[in-house]
């Protein structure tokens, strides 16, 4: 994980957003107030990718409180070593026993881990938060952004007695719907035309190593290597590279779609996305053109989204300063900028608006550790 | 342009696209057929600018017919020597007189300088081809892409004694046009939502320069040299550089919706657009959802591209092969890719797409080119 810790501590890659509040992990020598006796014991499935390191600097930045937390992975990474909150962990494989006593399993460690070990996790009594996309779009399973949806998991906590399921949504629809979503609820989207801007963390920390080596060996004159994706990613940009499906559209953009009748509740939405991978480290950005059903002022969809949790807005037109990915990495706010009036649309009926949000905090960890803290 | 010619030499900056017909200026050893004795005499304005090299490098690949070319500059730029077809050329300090005897001019030299020249060499005699926005809106000019709108300048040709002014729309105009003009003759678009992934190069040479410098920068751990964009590019985006007009549209954006019904001929084409610039080097990408008066569906629209000039149709679902802005740059081909139904839309009323297109070349300089041909 060398590299990837390079990453997050070179400061080019992660500006400061000067005009916020300063974020919660940002106060050194506070107390920590996290390892606590009676405190639910927690699972971090996946923990050497770039969304499970994720995860424990979450918890260890918002004091999630755990009595013990349990570092599972594959068996090839099992017997690495590392530190959290001053202790040292084993990694260990991850297996079935791997759940007994375990109250949260965190996953994020593909669909498939998820797929096997989901179940069993539940079945031995765990609350599972799962970042994958294997349970999302199951009707028993609640899919979650806390800002949005909380009453979808209402009646799961910590200490019922038994094993569950929530799903954390797709980074794209998390960082789309944190910004829509306020505006839904005062006009109601009639349809959503999304463009992402897909940044390489999205495919994890190899990627965002090879956008690395990629663009030295271009700045070199060299041909560059292709691992993670099957062409050059340095000074290009591709769609997206999930599979296509018949219908034309790729799974992600599928996500979006799906996931957002779900997550709104509302089977008539209508949402269509083109998802595209550019070669920016690790925060996305999506253009989102609304359609509403009752007409709404750019104006008044400022001061919402000004008053939305968990939303900053960057608007101001006079100096051209909107939402960039690098403004908002390792940030927690989703931000929006280039709120207007869509010139297209009759009078109020919709608007366009620009949002950036870190894919692996609130689109990944963030949001599924704030899901965590609702089960307490 | 050290550096300039450094990008276009260096295969990494633009891979070749192998399924593509050899273009025209990859035949070595060719006769070059283009200084004629009566042939036109041809003054290129802004000849040291990344369109006015590409101006050049189109005029030669192309064999376009001319007795003698002018280089001009500003002052800053006049005596610099430069080669074009095997013959040494001083660059020119641009003044009035440089248009005397001059047929055809092509301008890219910023729009203060057409401003103030373009009339000038009206006025002389010479039909101007302006790159620059300065006259797209004026509703004597002719706002042109040859394979859109030819009609609009039918009466405009070398030798009928007087002197013309041609708009060279812009470069985004251009490249989602190109897409979108075959499917709107077929079936009429309605409403139109681009998002743009826009290159470096549409900012000139210089910002093609400092993305290059910015990156090893940042790969360096340095902080970014910041003269052109007043942001970090390297490994992020943001939203174009353009001035923010008071409805909250930038001046980029702008030029898509106007430009549009200007050479559609249609003022009731509903346009939206959301402008950003990407870390890439010389091509831009759009995303464009499209939305019809008369159904079309996917596969015939696929046909329609196919068959439409200046287009190329890369759309591979099973390999998940779509067009980039590295493929298409140096390239005079539009490509689209990504054609399907919008699922947001009713039946086969619209249809999303993505579009590339090298943004010095058919987004600029080629166009122009084009444009002179129909003058002969």
């Amino acid at each position: 994980m060398a590299s990837l810790s390079l990453l997050r501590q070179n400061s080019f890659f992660s500006a400061t957003l000067s005009s916020q509040p300063k974020p919660k992990y940002a106060s050194p020598g506070r107390v920590r107030m996290s390892l606590q006796e009676n405190a639910p014991t927690i699972a971090v499935v996946g923990v050497t990718g770039a969304v499970g390191q994720e995860f424990l600097s979450v918890l260890s930045d918002r004091d999630f409180p755990y009595s013990s937390i349990k570092m599972l992975a594959s068996k090839r990474s099992a017997g690495r070593r590392l530190t959290f909150e001053d202790k040292e962990y084993v990694v260990e494989e991850l297996t079935a026993e791997s759940f007994d006593g375990v109250d949260i399993a965190l996953f994020s460690a593909g669909g498939s881990i998820s797929k096997e070990f989901g179940p069993i996790a539940v079945e031995r009594g765990a609350i599972v938060v799962d970042n994958s996309s294997a349970f999302r779009m199951d009707e028993n399973v609640p899919l979650v952004i806390p800002e949005v949806n909380p009453e979808a998991m209402a009646n799961i906590k910590v200490g019922m007695g038994k094993g569950a399921l929530i799903a954390n949504p797709n980074c794209s629809t998390i960082i789309c719907l944190m910004a829509a979503t306020p505006l839904h609820r005062r006009a109601k989207v009639l349809r959503m035309v999304v463009s992402t801007y897909q940044a390489a963390s999205g495919a994890g920390a190899a990627a965002m190593e090879e956008l690395v080596l990629q663009t030295r060996e271009v700045l070199e004159g060299k041909p560059p290597t292709c691992k993670i994706f099957n062409r050059q990613y340095a000074f290009n940009l591709f769609s997206h590279n999930a599979p296509v499906l018949s219908n034309g559209y790729n799974e992600e953009e599928m996500k979006l779609v799906k996931e957002t009748r779900k997550i709104w509740n509302d089977k008539d939405v209508k949402v269509t996305a083109t998802c595209i991978r550019v070669p920016v480290m690790r925060a996305h950005a999506e253009s989102v053109n609304l359609q509403f059903e009752t007409p709404l002022d750019e104006d008044t969809a400022r001061d919402i989204l000004k008053n939305a949790p968990g939303v900053v807005v960057i608007d101001d037109r006079e100096s051209n300063n909107f939402p960039t990915p690098l403004e908002v990495s390792n940030k927690d706010d989703v931000a929006v900028g280039r709120i207007r009036r869509d010139l297209s649309q009759d009078g109020n009926q919709g608007l366009d608006i620009f949002v950036c949000g870190d894919q692996i905090r609130k689109g990944a960890a963030l949001n599924a550790i704030q899901i965590a803290e609702m089960l307490l």
